[in-house]
């Protein structure tokens, strides 16, 4: 495994850790905005939006870190790459519909949650050719990339 | 490092992955079924229970995956592999138990607990051996293998 | 990619994993000192405080962890175990602030919050110069790593 052949996952993850960095700061503003100091998390709705619209955002961060990995390594970095910035695009209007409305966040909810599924398919169809290839000495995967035109023919 | 010697640990996370995926699910239609909208995180204690467990996995599973890592790499795959499905497990009871009485949890919390921690264990162990061997020359991790019977004498 | 190249991120991260493992029994604590029984979240000030450490700790370990791990892969091993380590002891003594007054968990909150910004910068930096000596051939790295004295003259 070269850095090369991860380079592209670790940027979109970079790029997805400065946006979980802004929605933090949003919280932190948000705080101050409507007077709501730590420990507290509850107080007027335009707060508690904002404030539950980062937890779910990092809560399901650690996830989409996971999977788009495992999709990039295991099946391909290219695609795994697309459909992470789908993520994390999803992500931020996620962010912003829902601080604007608790059904604002519903439409952009439903494109990541899309985007996710699609990168853990990914991962999964990806560990399941490795195995089979490893174990089973079946190159599925070589196979799937032909059919589909994703890999050049070596 | 080659794909094979990580892929059955992959196969554990994209399976750890769903049953996230299957609680989170578990969690919208609890909300559905109490009418607990969002942003609100408080209802009924039926709902509470499911939010809460959903909520306790989620926060573990990053720290899970790490340790299943960890413990894969530089300990034994096929360790790792073995404590991370019973983790899973534990934590697919703990999610129904607790969804049923606080009471039902208990047991599947300890018992995923105890997973969690050999994981953690044999992560701590994995690394001190292999930082003996990279600066004090010192193959500690060949040696306990060999004692405990756990590989093959090469 | 050799074991020993990231085997003291690995200890780091065994050490993060402890360190949420410490938080965790300490919220088993409270909750029974001050008679909190899961599902409930919320409780005299006191429990909260602690509550509430242990959750913002939680959030923050996985982003924690991919920049710690990015910044070592990517810049240096050295100078990301450098600011880990300081970033966890940093948390630590933010959770015991937090524990005695909302006021205590600040200072030390700036602090591993700067700790994690070098984190992310030295990920983002690293990320970036690995992409420009990739697909342009531009070794960026080196030459800044040269230019501040942190590599050996090879």
């Amino acid at each position: 495994m070269m850095l090369e052949e991860v380079v592209l996952l670790a940027a979109v993850t970079v790029l997805g850790l400065l946006e979980q960095a802004y929605f933090s700061l949003k919280v932190i503003y948000a705080r101050r905005k409507h007077s709501v100091s730590p420990p507290a998390t509850t107080g007027p709705p335009e707060f508690e939006r904002i404030f539950r619209a980062q937890a779910n955002c990092s809560e399901y961060f650690p996830i989409f870190v996971f999977s788009l990995w495992l999709a990039g390594v295991f099946f391909s970095q290219a695609l795994a790459v697309f459909f992470g910035l789908l993520y994390l695009y999803g992500r931020y209007l996620y962010f912003h519909g829902y601080a604007e409305s608790a059904q604002g966040r519903l439409e952009p909810l439903y494109f990541s949650a899309k985007m996710q599924w699609v990168l853990i398919a990914l991962a999964g169809l990806g560990v399941v050719c490795t195995i089979t290839q490893a174990y089973l000495g079946l190159d599925l995967l070589h196979s799937f990339s032909r059919v589909l035109g994703l890999t050049e023919h070596t």
